[in-house]
Order: structure tokens, then C-alpha cells, then sequence
């Protein structure tokens, strides 16, 4: 394949955009924090669920139309899938309110048929504001609300069958902390984290020690890239290239 | 070296430099046909021989101000200072008046300490703007004027020590063709063509077999690039390398 992914720091980017639009083979570009939000008008047409996330994390130089989109939470949905893991009639439970969480939630509401989906965090603006957003947009029913009001027992946790942690904690220096009481989990449970450092978190290990079937941060990382190679060449992603990589370098 | 160097078609001049200056580890680029004279009023900075040129192939972007230069006529300097040719003193010939030959004589005028350099060509506009230019540029004894009129004889230019051939003259698929009778050569001189399709061009032949030491036109390409990367890295550029990789090409 013809093409070099590169790293930039931009510091002006309506510049960095110009640039693009004057080099017709510059085909595609990944967006990450500060610019995710701030770019969607710069750009000739977002994608529905970028549009309802608010957030572009792939811009695709489509014959001089830049069309930007996100596969932050399609990228966790991929991971789920690559798992084995049918979300169709599940109750989903994600914890935490941040950009991930969000593109997570709205790629869960929007683009599954779970039967549930419920996002639980602290108490803040961007969790009501998750809330109403995700009530708008949601197709299956949604319950955005506080971890501490919902969250307060093993029979809470064991309502829900896939279990999605998004908050930092237990990253790396504080691997010995867990969001949740290690006895909480039952068997037969779905667990992913998308803290990939440490690569097996407090979170996923006491999942793993109650036989829940548990799925490791990086997968989300490589297949929210997977998806935007996919979207700029047309090929399949070499994706346990891509695994082998990231393992590499964290 | 963490560097990329990679081929853009550019649409949009003014819109690919924004792109540029938006990425501070944009570090340079090389700039061909049609931009070489367009991009001058668009940088911060042009240095002296560029700017009497008239010509950049080379921009820097040294901490965000854009540095416009031209390496075309140096990389033939530096071909034949590699070719262990001490131009001090020398004769020099220039056959030609397109943009390459513009940038040589430039060089040979202004950076060298030959004896004396004349530039011979068909007549036309750019032959006279040459000399106009020259004129008032030059720091040794140059003379631009017809072929026709200067260069009837053996003798016309067995007064030459150094021969560059700059026209188009020869080029496949008219490899048959040289500018000048082959008899005309003398042992001793040294004889450049800037063509390099093909490799050994009948001008080089003819010269080689009159006893005259010759040199190739990739080594024009290659040190001109040459120039280029040590200007962006800071490294002695890999010449042999180079070389290689442009033959593989050609």
C-alpha cells in the first residue's frame, strides 16, 4: 500500500486543514485531543454519530470533501465483536462519563440492539449532559445517572451482562485500585476496560478470577485504528499487526 | 532519522504552505515545475541565490519561519567538485537557457572562482533575461550569447576546460542526437550532460572517446537532493545510496 501514516503537533488547525485540501493524495488523518471538537466546522460534512458525539477523531479527504467521523466507540464495538461478543438483547453497563465513555455510549444507543444500555459516573456536567444528548439519539433505552445512587451492590453489577469500565482508575501508577469490589462480578459476565496501562487492570483480573470472559483495553485502541485504515485504503486492516505493534510500544 | 519524504501533487499553493506552517515538524520540501518561481513571494525568507535566480527548489522551515533556497545550480557544483573538478580558473561552458541551466550559471557566477563562463544558446527571451541578470549578478567574467554565432568550431570549443550540456538535446527516445560535431572534444576537457535518459548520452560518448573525463547528469539529481537533506537533517547525505536508488528508478 502506497501510504505513510506521520505524526504531527499542529498548532493552527484551519492551517493544517488547508494543507490537506491543497494535497489531494494527504487522504485521511486521525484527530485526537485538543482538536476532536474543534475541528467538526472546519469540515464539509461529519458523519451522523460523530455529529450526535460531537467529537471526529477521522477525517477522510474524499476527492476534496473532508468528511470527518469518529470510530472511538464503533472502534469498542469492533472489540467486542472480535471477542465473539453479540450485543443484541444484552444489558450494557459502562461506567464513566469522559470523551471515550461518551463515543462509547452513543455508538452502544445508536448502533446496537442491546437491550439496555446504562452509562453510571460521578456526578458532573458532562454526565447530564451525556444524558439528555444520549436521550435524544438513544434507539434502545438508555439510563444515564450517578455510579453511587445505582452502583451500590454485587445484584446491581450482576444485572448487566457486558460491563465496560471507562474511567482512569487503576491506570498505571495506581494498578492496585479497582472502580469496583472484586466480588462483585459473577461468572459469565462480558468485562472490558479501556485502561490499556497496565494491560491487565485490578478491574479485568478480578473479573477474570470470578469466570467472566474479560477483554483488554488495547483492543478498542487497535480497532478504533483498524477502522480508519479501512475507511482511507478500502483494504482490511491487519489488525494482530496493529495488536503486535501497540503491545510493542506500551 | 525520523524523517518521511514523501510525493505531493499540489492543487493550491498558498493553502499547502498554511498546512506547513501548521505543522512545526513540517521540516522542508522540495518544489519542482510548475512552482519554482510562484513560491518565492510566498515565503519569509529567500536566500541571496535563489532570489538572483529567481527560483526556489528547496523550502526550510526553520522553527517556523520558511526559508526559500535553490540547490539546483550547487548540486552541479558539488557533481563536479565530486568528481574531483577544481572549477578555479577554468573556462566554463554552458549550452542552454531553460531553468536548470539558469540555476548552473548562477552558481558557476557567483560561487565559483572560475576564470570565466559563458553561457551559449539559441536565441530567445529567457537567453536575454539571462543576460541581463548575469550581468549584474555575476563575480567573474561571464559571457551569455548565441550558439550559433560562438560556438562554429573545434577550436570555439576546445577553448573550454569545463562543458555543460543543459539542453534537451539527446534525450531519449533521441539518443542519437548531440548538440555538437564529436570531433570537437579535446583530450583533457571536462564534459557534463544534464540529461540522464539516457545514462550515457551521445554528447558524454563522443566527449569520453575523445579522451575528455566525463560526468554523468544523475549526479546533478542526486546532489541537488543531496543538498536538500543536509539542509533538513543536519547529516551528511548518503550519496552512494542515493545514486543507487535513482539509477534503480531511472
Amino acid at each position: 500500500l502506497n501510504y505513510a501514516y506521520l505524526a504531527f503537533h499542529v498548532t493552527n488547525l484551519p492551517g493544517m486543514l488547508a494543507g490537506m485540501r491543497a494535497m489531494p493524495s494527504f487522504r485521511g488523518l486521525s484527530v485526537t485531543i485538543p482538536h476532536k471538537e474543534a475541528i467538526i466546522p472546519l469540515l464539509d460534512e461529519i458523519d451522523p454519530l460523530a455529529q450526535a458525539v460531537g467529537s471526529v477523531n477521522t477525517v477522510t479527504n474524499d476527492g476534496g470533501k473532508l468528511i470527518g467521523s469518529t470510530t472511538d466507540g464503533r472502534g469498542m464495538l469492533r472489540a467486542l465483536a472480535d471477542a465473539s461478543e453479540d450485543l443484541a438483547a444484552k444489558n450494557v453497563l459502562v461506567l464513566g462519563s469522559g470523551g471515550a465513555v461518551r463515543a462509547a455510549a452513543f455508538a452502544l444507543a445508536c448502533e446496537t440492539d442491546a437491550a439496555k444500555v446504562a452509562v453510571y459516573a460521578r456526578p458532573s456536567d458532562r454526565l447530564w449532559k451525556l444524558q439528555a444528548d444520549l436521550a435524544e439519539a438513544a434507539k434502545v433505552p438508555v439510563t444515564v445517572d450517578t455510579m453511587a445512587d445505582h452502583l451500590d451492590s454485587a445484584e446491581a453489577l450482576g444485572a448487566f451482562d457486558v460491563i465496560i469500565q471507562g474511567t482512569s482508575v487503576g491506570m498505571t501508577p495506581n494498578d492496585a485500585e479497582s472502580i469496583v469490589p472484586g466480588n462483585w462480578f459473577r461468572e459469565g459476565q462480558v468485562v472490558f476496560d479501556m485502561v490499556y496501562r497496565p494491560h491487565q487492570t485490578k478491574f479485568l483480573r478480578d473479573a477474570k478470577t470470578a469466570g467472566c470472559k474479560i477483554v483488554y483495553g488495547i483492543e478498542m485502541l487497535v480497532h478504533q485504528a483498524a477502522l480508519q485504515f479501512e475507511t482511507w485504503t478500502g483494504v482490511v486492516a491487519p489488525v494482530d499487526a496493529m495488536r503486535a505493534a501497540v503491545k510493542e510500544l506500551i
